[in-house]
């Protein structure tokens, strides 16, 4: 047996609602749930962004609770990457230098046995400080 | 402009080894890399999982680094879904069990209009106290 995919992915925010606008407004995200003060899911391709508040998550289930969600939550700068193609990535970052979002790195990786070149990344911060990248898949060989 | 997909999805753990070990070997991952005392990572489908240990990765790039890879860490238990279909999960909930691993939680979702019954989770945790879950895509309507 081995997992198939990957359904959700998941990130802490320090502010819900700077988080939402981020995400929605600036990266066009499509939001699908929202709970007060715990937490904003996007849909993205066949996965799940959730961006979560850590202090609501941490918090233990109610005893008999008929939905008791483990809890969890981190402090500190997560990690995640988007997929997108060599000219996504080029639109990509005219669109976040243009809203005022700085990309903070730019490189290639180095090239695989078979490629020309190395796919490229670019990493950018959610107003949370999580280090955010759009890479090509090739990067992976996917 | 939207991203498609979650190329990489991050989760920080404690200690390498035993988090190498508990991907491979309980969960079946396949192993793409490894770099000693700073990472560790799996293809899940299209999409990779990266395991950090943070004090690592919290770590500035060198000046002139050909690969600035942005700073970014996270401390305490952050949290992943893996897709499984129904009949995986009850298989899955056999295999963690068998090998040790607590089953934390396992319950269905409320159903989605026009489903019968709404998708199940099972809940369980890594080496390092991360919260794992199995779960249906049709809980998100996938």
């Amino acid at each position: 047996m081995r997992p198939s995919a990957i359904l959700e992915s998941a990130l802490y925010v320090t502010d819900l609602a700077a988080a939402e606008r981020f995400y929605r407004e600036v990266l066009g995200l499509e939001q699908i749930a929202r709970a007060e003060d715990r937490h904003v899911f996007f849909q993205c391709g066949r996965g799940v962004l959730l961006l979560f508040n850590a202090e609501a998550t941490r918090q233990q289930p109610e005893p008999g609770a008929k939905l008791p969600v483990p809890p969890h939550g981190t402090a500190g700068q997560g990690h995640l990457c988007f997929s997108a193609t060599a000219d996504e990535i080029e639109r990509w970052k005219a669109h976040l230098t243009e809203g005022g979002v700085a990309v903070e790195a730019d490189f290639h990786w180095p090239a695989k046995p078979g490629q020309a070149k190395g796919g490229r990344s670019i990493y950018f911060r959610d107003p949370s400080g999580n280090s955010l990248e759009f890479a090509e898949p090739k990067i992976w060989g996917l």
